[in-house]
């Protein structure tokens, strides 16, 4: 204690003492409001008699919870009744008109519905205030009575119906400010060659880029839940079709010990403590289960490109839909199964999935360009071309081009345009190519020793698939390999246990590859293979 | 000219001319005995009735060719008849009795049948004698009459018919010497703890390695048609049962931007100037997409864990049965729909598969350890046993283990035998798992904050998969990231996006992954994930 304490109060010591009597007396103020408000509260929560009726659930799962014997249904089963009904669904957005009356739009996978609050005995003005303040893409409980309703529904899928809440629960709450709007996600593209985002009739158009930055808001645009529900679709078509006809499906690794198909365009890995190399097809393999006796085999799995290209149609992940074949006298048996393959998948996309794919056309024509529908000759007659015969085509319209070149993009989409006009389909198929542009393993034609028995299948005039009869003979192979440029070395890691399956006896092959996403884009008519990508990647973009 | 020259005929010319004479007589006397032998050949063609009869044939494909017009059948098609049938084939083996009678064992598939080649007026002996020496795998051609037979042939798996060969080509030669023989795959593994190839009943019993060494050869083995055959049959059924519950078949990246959970374990791979992860499982995509608002997705795809395990049940890429599904009121739904998945899976391979199923069971057997039937109580009602159940079961049978700690897999394999005793079922599912020993996305138990909503499931007292609740919401989710040892940043660019698709709005949800090739290996008993593999990855093998 210093002597200054001892001989009494200072002048700090009392200006202390002041300032802690203040503080007290604020202390207390504050209390006594807390205490008034607490009690205010209280009494409002008393009067509330919707009190049980809304407000957050306690967390689903890990808290202590008897299930409430309330079976939810879906909204593709409501209907008009006097039984209440319970069920969980996002909210779209919510608003108060009035104090005693709000509006929610609610979703539930494609469809929307419109709900009301409305203040009444049994329902407080403090319930219809929280209704109309619900964050848009809530995931909500909600327990109501369906009706009928006088004036068709213009917001709302489901048109005649809408929903009286009698009680409302917030099982997951979205933040208020989202990075996109569902909605927007839901506007159309910025029309070509626009990178900035547009207004047009008040609704921003979001470049695909902030879209893909976000894709867990960009998926929930209803576009989207029909763009995979058809790629899925597809999926299933297309192993329905293959198992029909007695194909295996197969799983070949991704993870290879050596770049077998070539050095280039290959995503290299550490393996512990080698080196390893991620499949850029599963070709080789597909071929090794072919000489393995499995006489039809097929694989739908993940391809890798370390392909520089930033195209519209390039991915470096994408989904291979491959298939492989033993045949007895001409690989057109082959070219044969895969065409009736297509329009087993075609017909499945028409008469299945004919709403997503109205769904997607009508947000991917954005008012403006509309997309064509896809077109089949009605006798299932598919056009197969020679290149030859499209070389033609093309120079009859004023293309110049060589009989031994690969045809180029612009090419490739003008021939699909001639075919359209000619033989009024959006699918064909160009066979015997120029030996030179195709891989090591193809087989060379009987006709012409430039030329090769493979083939290309196309969509709106750009290539879906490519194909081939394989070499199946140990020593034509290894001539085809030092034949190359660069030559191909056939005793090489990648290579040699591939060559040597063709050493134990192997009957003739043929199949080929298709991209999952090109089929559901240039079926779809969205024009950019990234749309048909949950998450994808190219040279730029490897998240999220 | 020199002088001698011109004075006549030196020695040294003499010398010359005489050699000259004795060249030309060696080789006008050759000439006279090639000409010989090719008039003997061609006496012996012309006399050779059969010379069109048999042979290689060109290459199919790559020769002009006009297809023969005869339809090849297949051996789940023979029947005796009058008419010639042809088919293609595989040689298994050719053996000569006498210069008039070859036999030929020939296969399709699974099935094979017994030949034979009889020199007759119409067949020539110089026939029988190629026929006889075609060598073993190769693919060959046969036109020929179907008989039936009077005794039952053993060697073959068509025992009533056999087929009197009328033309024989070979569409694929098969090298002489092959290194290994179909025969010897054929023949089981090497007993437990023999890794040398050890003799049993004339045959060897061939090493996993030198098989998988020699894969393309190893797969013509019977047993391994049958287990592609199954695990092709599981990936149709997994599809089947979970496209009639509303589900979406999806595709996750295998390529990620950041090694997002758990640096450990991860493949690295270079990304243009980055670089890359490959995905170790695609459970936070799948969140992702329910919160993207897929209410229930499953995939089949590659699974890449850089786990330096060199077990029986361990690769490190392996196929993945994923799937996710929101729920609504308790996690116990979801365990509900993938028992009812599994039961319909087990349900279609003993309906579908039975043969195959045997097939390879008896193959595993290897004669000694039969592989038991795979058990499930009639009833259907498979065991669900809480994780202390488990433990204190385990205790009762004399294990001393703690309440929160993971069971070793010798504990594992007791508790199997367990509950297959009590219970009558090779399939169980342990529910409420520990928390400590889950991943961070797993959601903490109502009943007890040390355990959690998570579940394994286990054939013959192996696991196959693991599954859970997992966190919905933002902030509990960040706390269990900071809660870890060592701590999961939660902001980091692995994450950061998973993490804000839980602040958009998300339904509770659960889900599960299984390996794909361990459901096949425990299913059929062959004990090694490796064999359930057509090219099977481990830490020393990744070729070919």
């Amino acid at each position: 204690m210093s002597e200054a304490d001892a001989a009494g109060p200072s002048k700090n010591a009392l200006k202390k003492a002041q300032k802690e009597a203040e503080k007290a007396a604020k202390k207390a103020a504050a209390k006594e409001r807390e205490l008034a408000e607490r009690t205010k509260q209280q009494a409002a929560a008393d009067t509330d008699v919707s009190a049980n009726d809304y407000g957050d659930l306690p967390m689903v799962g890990s808290t202590p919870y008897t299930p409430s014997g309330t079976s939810r249904i879906s909204f593709a089963s409501l209907k008009a009744q006097d039984e209440p009904v319970a069920f969980r669904c996002t909210v779209i957005n919510a608003r108060s008109q009035s104090a005693k009356l709000a509006f929610l739009n609610l979703r539930q996978g494609e469809e929307t519905i419109q709900a009301v609050v409305a203040a009444s005995e049994k329902l407080s003005r403090q319930m219809v205030k929280f209704a109309g303040s619900v964050s848009a893409q809530s995931v909500v409980l909600v327990h109501g009575l369906v009706r009928e309703v006088a004036e068709p529904i213009k917001s709302a899928t489901i048109k005649n119906l809408e929903v009286h809440i009698q009680k409302l629960y917030i099982i997951s709450k979205a933040e208020p400010q989202l990075p996109l709007q569902v909605e927007d996600a839901e506007q159309p593209l910025p029309l070509e060659g626009a990178e900035e985002v547009v207004e047009e009739g008040g609704r921003p158009r979001v470049a695909l880029n902030t879209r893909l930055d976000n894709r867990v808001l960009d998926l929930r645009a209803i576009h989207n839940k029909a763009i995979f529900k058809i790629k899925s679709g597809i999926c299933a078509l297309y192993q329905e079709f293959l198992t029909s006809k007695d194909f295996t499906m197969i799983q070949t690794p991704k993870l290879l010990g050596a770049a077998s198909e070539g050095g280039s365009n290959v995503f290299e890995c550490t393996y512990f403590d080698r080196k390893a190399y991620l499949a850029q097809s599963p070709q080789l393999y597909k071929q090794m289960l072919i000489s393995g006796g499995f006489e039809r085999v097929f694989e739908i799995g993940p391809v890798f490109r370390a392909e520089n290209s930033n195209t519209a149609r390039h991915l470096t992940e994408f989904t291979g839909l491959d298939m492989e074949m033993a045949f007895e006298e001409d690989y057109h048996e082959v070219v044969d199964l895969i065409v009736e393959m297509l329009l087993y998948i075609f017909k499945g996309l028409r008469t299945r999935y004919s709403k997503e794919t109205d769904i997607i056309r009508e947000w991917a024509s954005g008012g403006k360009n509309k997309v064509e529908d896809f077109k089949i000759p009605e006798d299932g007659k598919i056009p197969r071309l020679s290149f030859a015969e499209g070389v033609k085509m093309l120079r009859e319209a004023g293309e110049e081009l060589d009989d031994y070149e690969d045809l180029s993009t612009p090419q490739e989409k003008l021939l699909g345009k001639l075919v359209l006009e000619k033989y009024g389909s959006d699918f064909y198929v160009l066979d015997q190519f120029p030996l030179a542009i195709r891989p090591f393993y193809t087989m060379p034609s009987a006709s012409d020793p430039k030329l090769s028995n493979s083939y290309d299948m196309f969509m709106r005039g750009q290539e879906i698939m490519s194909g081939a009869q394989r070499v199946h003979d140990a020593n034509l192979l290894i001539q085809r390999c030092k034949g190359m440029d660069p030559p191909v070395n056939p005793d090489g890691p990648g290579l040699k246990d591939y060559v040597d399956g063709f050493r134990y006896g192997c009957p003739p092959h043929a199949g080929g590859g298709f991209g999952l996403e090109r089929i559901v884009s240039f079926w779809a008519g969205v024009g950019n293979v990234r749309l048909a990508s949950l998450f994808p990647r190219d040279p730029q973009r490897v998240m999220p």
